[in-house]
């Protein structure tokens, strides 16, 4: 039997000219799989029909908004997952979901080799290959970009060669990888770091320089799951897409970075994340009122060590299980409601509430009422500073 | 020879009447220290004035502004000082430097005694105290407010009583502790964690939400020190009140948050910190560009611990030493110029370039000239995922 | 109604002379709670009737040990909790016992007081308090020795006052806690820690230094829990009790050592732990077999807090239980056998085997059957090298 | 000008014949650097002239034992440095050590090309290349049993074929690495992970089974270096010779284990480390008397990364040197003298004593003279569980 090829098609240019090319170079046959994790663009259906007609032997579109809503944007905002404390992991989410429906296509249709479209410098060949190393580690794999030096401009020559119906014209000068959790923008001016970006660079994100009204929301959390909108429930992908829009008008969530890849260098990016960076900021504020003091210190070294780790591309992994273990106990209390002003490229909490509160306002207060026994104080100061009193008198001793 | 209290003196109502107060409780005389960590406010001559009018047998006045942005401010820079991701430790700051000069004036006024104005049930309490107790263990320490239950009510009555020279009318809603590099503010209505601020407290920031022009600033760092603006040499100091003047007038800076007192509460707390905040999303991109990626990410670490031991009182204390050494020597590449949009209560970097630089154009870029060799990445990987992979097939061949 | 007092009750001389002590205190009953955590010594009954003669109004006697071993020690093992890398947390793991037990005799007899013997200097008074704080804060605490300064001196002088039918001429030099886990002796020679401890100073274990035959053991694990002594099924009590026995007897778990306790002070310990140190040793092997690098890395972080946390009272936390899930799941494959030496002190591991083995023979190897594909290593090489390698050129051409 | 290979020169078979083979493969010239670690055997003076007569055109011998004590046994002492809590680094210090040798004849002789004897599946390779790409990245690598294929039997024929003064008929089972810090042994029966080691493995230590008078050694440490034993001032090479000696013939360091390779494998081996095992013991107690406990604590992590690093190779990397900057400042106070055991294996601490001791007899006894203030517990110990009682009491708040 041939070989078959499972893709990881998007519908764009170069993988749609991957598909007769994965055939030419493998001498088998191309199965396309395209996945939605909330990219937006161009409906499944006309991108089934285009990986046929580029001569897909088969050709499988999956709807994952909800599945990757709940089972990668909801963890990673329950880890506060912001790499370098500014990345939402955008790029860094969907790939191991498209892994997953790469091999559950290999195991339905035969598929003993899976292709991708990543280049041998970025990040996501990690994210793909670790995935499926672990998920699938009999299928080979083949990335043209990588492998093959398969550039834009040779895509475009052979597409034209063997007459593919795609529109090879359009042109523009970015790269961009999108979906529900933000959008990635990279692109030539931006390689000088001193260059700002231009307004142009942005699609899901309003100029927050402009002046509009502020919109106000109230998001409503159920054990670390955000579950409703000013008391409107919604599943975790209606949330994400309605606060895209809501705080994307907004302006808010643009990001502007040097970030240091995991094969080794650093690299300028430019993303923006409306919905990542406003839910975040209220979990995070959740967190506060809900989580206990040691609890959230050293959820902080684990959200980081998580951050990296999907970052790094082993989502699927002992030490990922083993944090979100953590993390989902941690989890169980982050339950009440916070209210937010998305205005003007800010998304700033305003209010809290929530049964679940360590918040005491008679331990808090400075006015009548103050349950809190200043006398127990003394004791405490004396003995907490004891070890650096000790240490300080020893320093002093050992000068004279 | 009677008992000589060292008094840390504001000028405000509560400390004046401690001066008094202190000395009939303890039979012995006061001396009062007013330190200026650029708070504002009344000049130091007249602070001066006031503490003898009240009854001081001696009273001292320190302009430390200086020493509190280089060796205080600039650190907590450097270490990304923001407690629970948020808080730039304005408060926990100033302490430690204001303990120095108490104990500088016990030495040369022969003092036994320290008294603070702090309560029972803050943090501050301990910062003082740890404080004295590393630095002069010897002294003891009076907190009229938590050890005698000292009140606002009870210092008002006690000014009439004495006829004090002391404006008792003025009575503020709000409890405000500022310096340099920030304010926090603490109120009855914000007690209610529901409840949102109102413009009326705050006053190192303008409404972020009130149209205005942009304000460009470049910020050139000399190993994790900023030295200059807008190319014009300055000491931390001046890069510190004119930020907070530039960055305070765009709205930057402004914080409302639910904290972890190290005494065991969660307290509500607004603050403003336009300068901590624009100062360190400039350091935190310079450290991007120049830090390499495995001292940065074990850096995050290091700088949580910071910033939890300095709220924590522990400025003075031997792991406090050890950090420094470790962030010193990670500052000694951070050098180069960031430039920065300050506007609409965002201070976002823009541009940024170092001789120092670990980005490389000719790696990173994917245009002509690309150094970076593709094919290295095959086996990298391979490796990388080896033992997530293995375990992974360990997990399948169990299952079976 | 008179107030109650649930007392920890020991059965020695201190306990016993409280029970009419604190009657007389707070003019109300005590109830005597003894729990056997597997200390030895006299039986439950002889216990339980002394406190009734010393005029305890009721007695309860718990048979624990089996409890502490599953619940307590257990986890123990699988943190591999060693506090300063030396100590694993005897007493610390009894006292939330305890503390339970103390709770559950309050509930049933109405009890509204609990009382301890701790001093004020040590950490048991913590973990007491701390448990009791969360599993019951409506109890209040006595702690007599702390809270009246009551010494042995004056309970022997109070015991001879009243006649109570008390041996009060045994006087061991040595302050003793013991529990399955272990061992714990302090004493005033050992107060000078240039002195060395004696012969006389140990029980649980014999001179490891006399000439004796080797004992080998096989240890079955599963999932993280030792189920089997050479192949025999046991309860954790009983592997726990066998193992005391046999590494004892072998010199196994002697620990010397100056030690941070969390009241501020460094303190001087001698412990005994021969089941502990050799079912650690063994677990910790197994965990290198059975748990994958990134996961096993990370844990020891986890572990390290899990053990400060334990030793520092806080059983009952939120940050222990999200701790307790991590290492939960992280214990799922740690199952099979480890073969080991007990001799001379030593507990050595010389063979371990386990179905869920993440040790491969074939990629291992340098023999014939190598599956390991060495030209993967190149790539390898140069991208985790290469963060450094730019690093230092950026570090030579600052240089020159 | 032809190409010149400095070859990392050994001595035995393999890099003896790697000399002839590696000119015949690059039609150059092979440099041979012997670096002595200490590893013992043949005299430099003879290995430089087997290097000569195998054909190398130049050929340089350096007694490195002294600098390889100071600045890579000590920093790896200092740190603590057990990776996976077992393994003192023993190859993965002498790497870097000889890099820095390589290059400095590779600039002395014109050398173009280093090579190196690792195979593709070890750390070695790594430790050697990453080393080179941080001194001087601008050498080529030639690992001929990695990139050429190259084995033992190849290397035996080629000997045989080119007639080199060579002994190709003695056939060790033992893979072996050996230097002053320890010695590392790989053998095929091994490779079956239940088969203990046999006693002819072992070359360091004595069979700690076999009995024999105890040795006692008192070290004295000056902020962290080892300056004497038994009073007598030595070198830090001095002391480690010394106690490889003395410890050895007690049968202390020996360590076997399954251990988690940076290339993603598991592999078992064995290692000897006396003297480094002996130190370290010592190193740490000296630390728990003279370390404040929350510089201990974070220290802890500090070493688990330090050795981290150095096992994978990044000894010359910008982490490594901020770690290193912590851990010298952490050492500023260890210093005092340390009484130890040496016994069966064991390596026992009975005594310590410092100047710089943080251990108070007043503080810590029992006995007359306490100094420690009791009455401070009570308030510590309510604020120290206050956050773990607010949210037990949520947590059963919630329940109802």
């Amino acid at each position: 039997m041939s070989e078959r090829v499972v893709l990881a098609y998007s519908g764009g240019l170069d993988t749609s000219v991957a598909i007769p090319y994965l055939a030419e170079q493998t001498g088998g046959e191309v199965i396309a799989v395209a996945v939605d994790v909330g990219q937006g663009g161009e409906d499944l259906d006309t991108i089934r029909k285009r990986a046929l007609a580029c001569g897909a032997a088969e050709a499988v579109v999956v709807d994952a908004r909800e599945e990757f809503a709940a089972d990668f944007c909801v963890p990673a905002m329950q880890a506060n997952a912001l790499y370098m404390d500014r990345y939402p992991l955008v790029s860094a989410l969907s790939r191991p979901l498209i892994v997953k429906h790469l091999v559950a296509a290999a195991k339905e249709f035969g598929g003993t080799t899976v292709s991708h479209g990543c280049t041998g410098k970025g990040n996501d060949q990690v994210r793909f290959e670790a995935g499926l190393s672990a998920l699938a580690p009999e299928l080979k794999v083949i990335a043209p970009a990588r492998d093959f030096a398969w550039t834009r401009d040779k895509a475009i020559a052979f597409a034209e060669d063997k007459g593919l119906p795609i529109d090879v014209s359009a042109k523009s000068p970015y790269s961009i990888d999108q979906n529900l959790w933000g959008r990635a923008v990279e692109t030539g001016f931006l390689e000088d770091i001193w260059n700002g970006p231009i307004e142009d660079v942005y699609e899901y994100t309003a100029d927050p320089a402009e002046p509009r009204e502020a919109d106000e929301v109230v998001i409503t959390f159920a054990a670390g799951v955000p579950v409703a909108l000013d008391g409107r429930p919604l599943t975790p992908y209606q949330v994400v897409a309605e606060l895209n829009r809501r705080a994307g008008a907004q302006g808010v969530g643009r990001i502007d970075m040097v970030e240091d890849r995991l094969v080794g260098i650093k690299s300028r990016e430019v993303y923006e994340a409306p919905a990542a960076i406003a839910l975040m900021a209220a979990h995070m504020e959740l967190e506060n009122v809900t989580v206990e003091r040691d609890l959230a210190r050293f959820k902080r070294s684990v959200d980081q060590r998580w951050g990296e780790l999907v970052y790094d591309g082993l989502w699927f992994s002992p030490l990922k299980e083993s944090l979100d273990a953590f993390i989902a106990d941690a989890q169980r209390h982050v339950s009440g409601e916070v209210r937010m002003t998305l205005h003007g490229g800010r998304a700033v909490v305003t209010g809290r509430r929530s049964a679940a509160s360590l918040y005491s306002y008679d331990l808090a207060t400075y006015d009548t009422g103050d349950a809190f026994d200043q006398s127990l104080a003394k004791g405490f100061v004396e003995l907490w500073s004891l070890p650096s009193k000790i240490a300080a008198k020893r320093d002093r001793d050992l000068d004279v």
